[in-house]
Parts: structure tokens; C-alpha cells; sequence
């Protein structure tokens, strides 16, 4: 096993919870797991190896790959698998153009599936979603979401027109609170330091989130997690508890 | 100077945009600026400049003591500055309890004040906020605040016991998207990790976030952004341009 690289067919996960995750969404995909001899008293073990043995899944015991792979980390388990690309389903869209910072990527995912979005275009050039990094910060939210890539806004669009877009933009024509949302729908997000360009004010509904003058802009984690929040509003304000058993 | 050490009276700003907001928000604090000798091509110089002949701050090119304090970023300035504590207005606070991540308090801040909040109170232990790692992650918000320290969050209720509380919590008894904020309010966070307990069920309102159960729960961060987003919707639902001249 190597460290891997920007590019890799073959990722992994780091950790127990993620690795469950992983075992659980994307069964097809792994190749092995490995842990480490100490995971005997990690009570996800049993879970892995449950799910391993479903699956015909091989398990090593292997200190060295481990702490290679995760050096500074209390790492017990590692699922490696093939890298993929999903299809899209025809609901409702989030679309990040350029996204470049993995701890953000991955929060977001995370974001994404607490509001039940699981369909994420990502328009190239952008991080490379399957680093490691990417994956632990989503905390495996990664492999519940259909993720597909796009060289140009443009081909995305040509492939999803029959549906109302929200391009989120300072310049945007709208105020959020005002939005009233037609679905299917996609929302669309600038990278970290630019935002989206001019060009995006001439695709369907440009949004933008009101905030005080103290500050330049909201950074896109927050944007993103207010814009989610705001459009999945129906699904979710007549729940009367978050969980039956806290 | 000194790297900053936890709990150190004198603290600095990294980088030209938080020395500037230094200077502007809190002048009566700092003790002098530091900056690097190639800082003149700059454009924020002549603001820094400025403001430090109008209050009388004494500027000291060093290019050795930026180095130190920054090794590894490309910072042009630092402003010193004693540390201060102040004084809460009686309008809608912000509580946070055992916050322990730099980076998130950081942003924390600059959310705070993207929303129009001005006053954070925080219950110890906490994070240092006058480390320059949080001061950088506010990007120069933290001198907009109003911060105050407690003990316990009895010694804050004690003081300021007039208002609405709002914890929010997984058990929380309302869901946020049915709440209507009565003000003056204090809206009250766990820490990263652990939430917070039960007691708070005692106090006030308490509120809950819903999302899907594919997620444990949002982190302190989203959970936040999304409270003052939709706590402070009165004050900006009604805005039709984010910014006169984008």
C-alpha cells in the first residue's frame, strides 16, 4: 500500500466509522480492509467484520500499513477501494464550480446529506474528492452522494436544462428569504475566493444571502449550509422531534 | 516579541486586513505595528500608515520579528496589542460553552458579525481568543465583539436572567424552523464534541435543528450559522441588494 496520490484508481479510508460507511454505501467497490491488532477492543469491529464477511470482504491484520498510512492519527481500520464515478439522479442538484479546499469539501458532503441533498456536480479543475482528506473530513457522507464532474458549467447545463437554477452570488438579484423554490432545481456555488463570475447572473435565479457591510462575504461552507437549510425548509419544518431516542 | 503563549497579556494580529481592523475597531489597545520592509507595493500601507499617525502608534520596519512570528506565511504586518476584556450591550448574545477549536471560533466570529451580532459570551474552559490563530481564522471580526468570560453558565444567567434563552440542542424541545424569536435573546451552544447537557433543558426554549438521520448531528459551526441566519431574518429579509455597488 502507498500513500496515495491525486489521481490514484485505489483511495482509502481512515478510521472505523468512515470504513462502516464505506462497507455499508459503496459494498462493490473495496478491495480489503485493513486494521490494526489493538481494534480487537474498538466495539465498530465486530460491524466490520459482519459487513466483511456479507461481502466476501478480506481482512489483514497489518501494523505497518496502518501507521504508514496514517501516521499521526489513533487509526484502527483502513478500506481500500477502487475510486468511481456516479450518475446523477434528476432531483434536486448542488453544484460547486472549482472547489479547492478538501477540509471544506468534505463538510460540506457532510452538510449536504444532513439535508438530504445526495447529487453533487463538481465543475473541473477542482479537489480531488477522493484524497483521504476529503473522505475523513466528510466523515464518510462522501459514499452516500452521486458525485459527477464536469469540464464546463456549460456541458452540465446542456445535460440538465428542464429545471430551475440558483446561482448563489453577491451580485445576485434575489434575496434568499424571498425565495420560494421550484423544484427540481440546482444550486450553484463559487469557489472559496472568487465566488461565481458575471456569466452565472444569466442563469435562472441568482440568489444572494443578505449580511452586514462588517464583513466582505460569507465563506462558501456557511453560504452552502444557509442555502440547504433555506431550500430544503418544506421537508423538514414539521418535524416535531430531531431523533424518537435521544 | 515573542511567539504567543495561552494566557499571555499581549497578543498579535498576522497580515495587513486584521491589523487594519485592529486599528480601526480597537486603536485604544495597540502598542505598535511591525512591518516587513517589502510591505511598500502593499495598497493597504497607506491605510495602516494613516491610522497609526491619527492615534499616535509607533510603525517599526523589522523584518526579523515578522519572520519569527509568521514563518510560514507571506505576512507584510502585525499589530501588538494588550489584551482586553468588555463589557456585554444588553441586546441578543451569542453563548458558546467549552468552545475548543481555534478554527472554528475564528469563524464563529466572522459569521457573528455577518449576521449583526455583536456580543459573544463564552463559558471556561475555552480556547484562547487571543491566540493569533483565531484572530487570523475571524479575519479581524474578533475585534468587533463584545467577548465576556464565566465560570458557569449560572453565573451568566444570574446576571443577565431578563431575556429568552435559546439552547440548542439535540433533544431541543422546538424545532428552529417553527421558533419566533422574542428579543432580547441569548442563543447558547455546546462545544464541538459533546453538545450540551441536559440541564439546559431547564432554560428557556430549547431548540432543534432537524435533518435527515444519515447524519449523527451538524457540527458547531453549520449549527450556528444557521441559528443566527435565521434568528437575525427579520432584520434582513427585506433587503433587495446585498451591496449597493458590488
Amino acid at each position: 500500500m502507498k500513500l496515495y496520490k491525486k489521481g490514484d484508481e485505489t483511495s482509502y479510508t481512515l478510521g472505523v466509522f468512515p470504513t462502516i460507511e464505506l462497507l455499508i454505501q459503496k459494498p462493490e467497490m473495496v478491495k480489503r480492509v485493513v486494521v490494526h491488532s489493538s481494534i480487537e477492543q474498538n466495539k465498530g469491529y465486530p460491524v466490520i467484520q459482519d459487513l466483511c464477511e456479507k461481502y466476501h470482504i478480506q481482512i489483514d491484520v497489518h501494523d505497518r500499513t496502518i501507521e504508514k498510512l496514517s501516521p499521526k492519527n489513533n487509526c484502527y481500520a483502513i478500506g481500500v477501494f477502487q475510486t468511481y464515478t456516479s450518475l446523477l439522479h434528476n432531483g434536486n442538484h448542488v453544484v460547486l464550480e472549482h472547489p479547492m479546499d478538501m477540509g471544506n469539501m468534505g463538510t460540506i458532503m457532510r452538510t449536504m446529506l444532513g439535508f438530504g441533498y445526495k447529487d453533487l456536480v463538481i465543475i473541473k479543475p477542482a479537489v480531488d474528492i477522493f484524497d483521504p482528506k476529503v473522505i475523513r473530513a466528510s466523515m464518510g457522507a462522501i459514499f452516500h452522494l452521486n458525485i459527477a464532474f464536469y469540464d464546463t458549467f456549460e456541458d452540465y447545463h446542456t445535460q440538465f436544462s428542464k429545471r430551475e437554477f440558483y446561482p448563489f452570488m453577491l451580485k445576485g438579484a434575489q434575496n434568499i428569504h424571498q425565495v420560494k423554490a421550484v423544484k427540481p432545481y440546482s444550486l450553484i456555488f463559487g469557489n472559496e475566493s472568487h465566488g461565481l463570475d458575471d456569466r452565472y447572473l444569466n442563469y435562472g435565479q441568482s440568489v444572494f444571502i443578505p449580511h452586514s457591510e462588517d464583513i466582505d462575504s460569507l465563506n462558501l461552507s456557511m453560504a452552502l449550509t444557509i442555502a440547504l437549510f433555506h431550500f430544503s425548509k418544506e421537508q423538514w419544518e414539521g418535524k416535531e422531534v430531531l431523533k424518537e431516542n435521544v
